[in-house]
């Protein structure tokens, strides 16, 4: 007998199918049994008026009888026939995948991470993603943008810094990207507009709830504005269209978390740095250090002050210390200590980094000088803006981190299949 | 002035505009002088009737009238009247990016690849891998397949073998991922059916046209397979309809190299591996070597005798031996000497590798056994198959093979933005 898909069901009221999938779900009321079964099209009850021998978890087959079934949440249900084992389980499961909430410890939730996986809320985690990578590639071919995939192995390190790994590349060391920040720029000279989605190294010794070793970074660069406003304008636009399909396809996902994701603003307020300071003293009672730009608990106070005056989970905070950030962003005419860019903050977390760059052969080179950077390595990035090119800008926006937020999920660790830190490598 | 798109030159006939772009092309004739000018949007001629001080190459800024030109390519033309410098050129260019081609000798192309990647015909193959993954993200999803993002840091070499980069990672030594073969596996157990566009490393020390150290693969995984046949029907079907994508959407790019696209076949040729050495000896005169389950020129000859035979410009070739292939792959049952999996060619060019899988724990660790591969660092990966996987097969698909065949590019480098070799590390 040929599979019929769980999404299929509907188109098959009253004949004999049979399905194939893992069994979430094991109910047993006197003479009935009651499973859940899911394959990738979707889920299904099936009722077996005998005993069946069948664990939870197990990979199975099922002929029976589809009948519209009203009470049930999937509108039909599977009245059971047979059952085959097409794989089964040959030790206990290290926690009950079949309660509503796994509530696991972080450790154990990652140690054992290719079977926490499989639980329909951690699942949801991932659909969720995947419709945030599908609604990227698609908006920003919208917006004009072309697909490129740069190299991760590189002869120089492109943030400056110690946090990159090396790489042992035959007889020489290399490092692992810390961003396509160099390639995106390059590119622009190509194609003005273009996008990546790709993985991202950092070699920090973090240990916090917002920090992995390895991301997927959503990146991208514009070639002719005329200001970072420019930039901010094309990724409000992105961001709002990613959440509007987030809130649309990924619906039943948010369902399982209760999330109700809020409308972006066409216009995400945008507040100076220095003004953020002056107003997370005066409203929330809370000096931001000297020492950092803006440190954590500023921003939360900054995605609060966003909330509670605009009705906004997003913030844009602009002009950071020249200082802080890399060598090839713009320092802003009016105030050369001030860079012409900005952070994007959702739920008072940082998501997004953004600014013009310097799109001078000799200021780059002055700039670098005041940071004291060595071109080493670095000539063909710096070579290029020998030959024109544009004004322009981008960003890099953490994948994982906009689905940690919009899940309130402690931790960004909870955001990624296989997350790396310090202390993990494995699985 | 606000900026207008060349793109929008159409709805603009008789207006005033100002456009912004790269000057592609520069003919001075007698009093007249023409530019070709780019942006992301297309490209356009203005013609100025007056002197004007500008470099190919350079990035300007031109106010000037539409004009309907039934005789210019582009239907309209641009007499222009002003013209800004927004970017210039402050050394000569190592090579004329204005010319038809560029004929430039493969280390010329690429030590200066910053620059290269302007020419409209270099920028073409990089047109055509943007919606080569923009029709596999679009056909996968269509496939009810999931896209998901596996970590490219690992503990433990995922195709043992030698050929693998190490990292330093903190303290530990870590490995980059030769295919995300263990995860998307381990996947199946969560989704069924998943997909993956991501970095893949090898450090093999190649010297040749087709092999990198670093390329991007499109992979997927998928359970609830009777055997490798359906994985396939699927792969035929996705490969289909990539082509059909690239054909309608890419046919200006396709029409600068002369290329037109064969259509796939419903149905791609598929032959034993031992009838292609017959079929190669038999038809072509030429013998496989027995030291190799098939050598270049038996593939060469294998895409031949497609073309001759069914007119096809892919063949699958089926049931490699065993022991070439790693100890995950699914031995047959009438032959375990043989695998259940084959390889798909392209134009004479291994582009795919698939296969079903071993599902089952006790098998998994016979095979290792049988190989000699020990499970340090795997153990994650085989517990998963304690726990109930489904049947399941998959390919990985070279993307930058395909577009370098699609164009016959003589190298795969030129089909990749910034390529890693073993001598290249720049740019």
């Amino acid at each position: 007998m040929q599979r019929t898909l769980i999404s299929q069901i509907k188109d098959n009221d009253g004949k004999k199918i049979l399905i194939k999938g893992r069994v979430l779900n094991i109910r047993n009321l006197s003479n009935v049994v009651f499973l859940i079964v899911q394959d990738y099209s979707g889920t299904i009850q099936v009722v077996f008026e005998k005993a069946i021998e069948v664990k939870a978890g197990e990979v199975v087959g099922v002929e029976g009888m589809v009948k519209k079934e009203p009470r049930s949440k999937y509108g039909f249900e599977i009245q059971g026939e047979n059952l085959e084992i097409i794989s089964a389980i040959m030790e206990d499961l290290p926690f009950d995948l079949s309660k509503n909430d796994l509530n696991l410890s972080m450790p154990v939730l990652l140690d054992n991470r290719t079977l926490s996986l499989r639980h329909p809320k951690v699942q949801a985690i991932f659909k969720l993603y995947d419709i945030l990578l599908k609604a990227y590639e698609t908006v920003m071919r919208e917006e004009g943008f072309t697909e490129v995939k740069t190299p991760k192995i590189l002869g120089a390190a492109t943030e400056g810094g110690a946090n990159f790994f090396k790489v042992k590349y035959f007889d020489r060391e290399a490092t692992l990207a810390q961003s396509p920040q160099f390639y995106k720029q390059i590119m622009v000279g190509v194609f003005e507009r273009v996008f990546e989605v790709g993985s991202t190294f950092r070699a920090e010794p973090h240990f916090t709830t917002r920090h992995v070793n390895e991301f997927v970074s959503l990146d991208a660069e514009m070639g002719y504005i005329e200001n970072f406003y420019d930039v901010i304008d094309v990724l409000n636009r992105v961001i709002k269209k990613i959440f509007l399909t987030i809130s649309e396809e990924g619906k039943p996902y948010l369902d399982m978390y209760n999330v109700k994701l809020a409308e972006v603003p066409d216009q995400i307020p945008r507040v100076k740095l220095a003004d953020i300071r002056e107003i997370v003293k005066e409203k929330y009672n809370y000096e931001i250090p000297q020492d950092t730009d803006i440190d954590p608990e500023g921003e939360r106070l900054a995605g609060q002050y966003a909330k509670d005056e605009f009705n906004s989970d997003f913030i844009f905070i602009t002009h950071y210390p020249w200082s802080e950030k890399p060598f090839y962003t713009m320092p802003c005419a009016e105030n050369p200590e001030e860079t012409c860019g900005a952070d994007l903050l959702f739920k008072g977390l940082e998501i997004s980094t953004l600014s013009q760059r310097i799109h001078t052969y000799d200021k780059l080179i002055e700039n670098m000088k005041k940071k004291g950077i060595k071109p080493d390595g670095m000539e063909f990035y710096l070579d290029t803006f020998k030959f024109a090119m544009p004004p322009h800008g981008g960003w890099g926006l953490g994948s994982e981190r906009i689905i940690q937020k919009i899940l309130d999920l402690g931790s960004i660790k909870e955001a990624i299949l296989f997350p790396r830190d310090v202390k993990r490598l494995v699985p």
